[in-house]
């Protein structure tokens, strides 16, 4: 039998295309699906227990009831590399600290790292999110154990990857990755190669090819420095943006994160191919790459999602922090305090986060027929207080850890903070064994 | 008796002048007073048992015991105000929103909502605030009764309060608040203008001499937005800076809040003259003021502390994410990924944060002889795993709800995160309350 839960009491925000908010509302899930959604009415729960006999009620007063958060670029596994180095100039960032340590990298690393990172996400409501590493075939199976949705890609580039060594090798596994994970219900592997000064054009078409054979995303990094610009002018000519475009290989399918150097030209060329767009803004801030125009994006129609990038560039993969960030730096900057309101940060992180990643169709509203990735999170706190407007408090107040209860498919990954599918203490244990070798010479 | 305290097996981050992190570490607390910071030494906790048979002990194993933040510029009654308008054009926001808001404020409002505000304040480590707001004498009691320490001010300016009255008032209250809370351990009253825009030249001479005269600081909003530049340009045909040197009422007892629009010539009369200026990146960039100079600041010397601001304008107080919203704002805009390190930011809200209050001799750093306003944070998370670098997490990891225990004045205010003199379900009934007040016509 189908197994039927019943969250009642709280606050339902919706993020339906109507932009409903049920106070006090109600949520009912029947199996993996959400099949109702609406006010408590009149009769309340009482009348919810007649119609739902069998059914797990779960008493959500005081709280918020949201989609899933969607993290949509990120490089789970590196939370092993978090707070490693901070605060250099890029290059001895990456050269001294960050690339001796990934020349270590195995695949148990990957794997607990990831396990470590889904522990995360999932105690500050991530329910979904897109990453890029090595290893790839570890980080989908850490996605398989914990519960979690993901999309998931290997990267790919010019030069031999500690994993699968030759292109050629890459390309193999990729395919073989791709129907390796065919049908899977939460799990979704796309197409990645790592970024234009990274891979030449022919591994460019190359992996749209791939990408539109098996009809899945192509995850780029695309115009993140403006020494990516300059090289990429030098060499090619044009933009970043503009040499993907010319290479046809901008489409509906690319994900491309986080497009801080655009021209004028590489915007309406983003917006007319439909490129979905991720946005890092802590990430970018930290390693001082700049400021995405994302306001600017947005008024175009093209889709901007939102996403921590890496634990070792942020340093953590805190959807609630994000959207606080994303919400605040562009009013700042931009010397507009209308830009980016709260109600479109958080369309950021769950409906335009779907749609980011091909998946609209099954996450990122509370509606019927919708798969059931829903967060609860506890408005019970000094900083939650007082409460005029839950969407205000979800962007500009609340914390990871306000997340109460988490579900993913229709399964709890965590009740009252407590993860249902993961095992702390053997995480913590073996990810500082990892930290122990990532030091040692 | 004198209670001692005895804190054992955590990382000690001291902030003292040499900068030593001990690990594992101990403090020791006698009275209000830190008696002893070091390593823990090889007897371990049984030596220092013997040491102190009647001690209380608190493992701190997996911890990081820091000196208590310093919020160096708040109006924590503005809690009862947290996201009541967001996203919205200042005047829009001010006119519409704010002000008739606090038209209705009262005494018993101005309490809770500043017991409210300390109790979020020491739920995520805050242990001393700076205050300007209305009903001041309410704050101070609150501060009291919460057993928080703070510098609280009755704010002045050209037109009537809703708190005094006429301005002649609110010079007789300011003195005897002062002598009111004289000699008090935790509370100290400073003298507030408002702003150069809203201060005649005369309240801010007479401001000053108050200050001078009772040997306190003198609190300011300063340069915050270029509205308030154009504005002073026109009317003193100078910059606020310039104005207030032209007057004669800076020095070093001046904490200077925003400084955000600053000209060449103001950051050095602010070096010069020894102004302390306090940072609110957060709000700052979500009222769209700017992003104010803190690293040119900082390298003249300047002493920049961090502060939240009220919670109408951030929506929180807490300063862990402060720190990590201004350790990574100004990389991004200077693109400079070296600029406002960890530790730096870290020292902006301890070190900087007392000497900027004038309590550099009682707090700031965990020390022998120094006031004992001490955090535990529990490091024993997801997002705070593996740990290569504390200060690291400290600044861009950890969030307010990691804090454990705080103790101000070797009284402890929160233990295992339940508070010891704030009775939360009081306080929530009376700020929704409030709330429903606020809202209603």
């Amino acid at each position: 039998m189908t197994k039927t839960v019943v969250i009642t009491n709280g606050t339902i925000v919706t993020m339906n295309d109507r932009d409903e908010v049920f106070n006090p509302g109600v949520v009912v899930i029947e199996g993996a699906k959400i099949v109702e959604v609406g006010a408590l009415s009149n009769g309340g729960t009482e009348s919810l227990a007649e119609k739902y006999p069998n059914a797990q009620f779960v008493d959500a007063s005081g709280c918020v009831v949201i989609p899933g958060l969607v993290n949509a670029h990120t490089h789970a596994a590196m939370t092993i590399f978090r707070g490693l180095a901070d605060d250099l100039p890029l290059r001895e960032w990456l050269e001294q600290h960050i690339f001796p340590a990934e020349k270590k990298l195995t695949e148990e690393w990957v794997f607990w790292g990831t396990v470590l990172a889904c522990a995360e996400m999932i105690a500050s409501g991530t329910t979904t999110f897109c990453d890029m590493y090595l290893f790839e075939h570890k980080v989908a199976e850490a996605v398989d154990k914990t519960g979690m949705r993901a999309v998931v890609g290997e990267v790919l580039y010019d030069f031999p990857s500690p994993h699968y060594g030759e292109l050629e090798n890459g390309f193999a596994f990729t395919k073989r990755f791709i129907e390796d994970w065919m049908g899977h219900e939460r799990i979704k592997i796309s197409v990645d190669p790592h970024a234009v000064y990274t891979c030449s054009p022919e591994l460019l078409l190359r992996s749209f090819a791939i990408s539109e054979h098996y009809d899945v995303p192509f995850v780029i990094h695309l115009a993140e420095t403006e020494d990516e610009v300059q090289e990429t002018m030098r060499r090619y000519g044009r933009t970043p943006v503009a040499h993907l475009a010319n290479l046809g290989v901008l489409s509906g399918r690319v994900i491309a994160d986080h497009c801080v150097w655009l021209s004028e030209e590489d915007r309406a060329i983003i917006a007319e191919k439909k490129v979905k767009v991720v946005h890092n803004p802590e990430s970018n801030l930290k390693l001082a790459s700049g400021i995405a125009p994302v306001a600017d994006l947005l008024r175009r129609g093209v889709t901007v999602s939102l996403g921590t990038d890496g634990c070792a560039s942020n340093n953590d993969l805190d959807m609630l922090s994000e959207m606080d960030t994303c919400a605040k730096i562009h009013k700042g900057v931009l010397r507009d305090p209308t830009v980016l309101p709260a109600k479109e940060v958080l369309r950021m992180a769950t409906v335009y986060g779907a749609r980011t990643l091909g998946l609209d169709d099954k996450i990122g509203k509370l509606e019927p027929g919708m798969l059931a990735d829903i967060v609860i999170l506890d408005f019970n706190k000094p900083h939650l207080t007082p409460c005029y407007d839950p969407i205000s408090h979800i962007v500009y107040s609340a914390r990871g850890s306000d997340v109460r209860d988490v579900m993913v498919h229709g399964q709890w990954l965590m009740r009252n903070r407590e993860f249902t599918t993961i095992d702390m203490g053997e995480v913590k244990a073996r990810v500082k064994e990892i930290a122990r070798r990532v030091r040692s010479d």
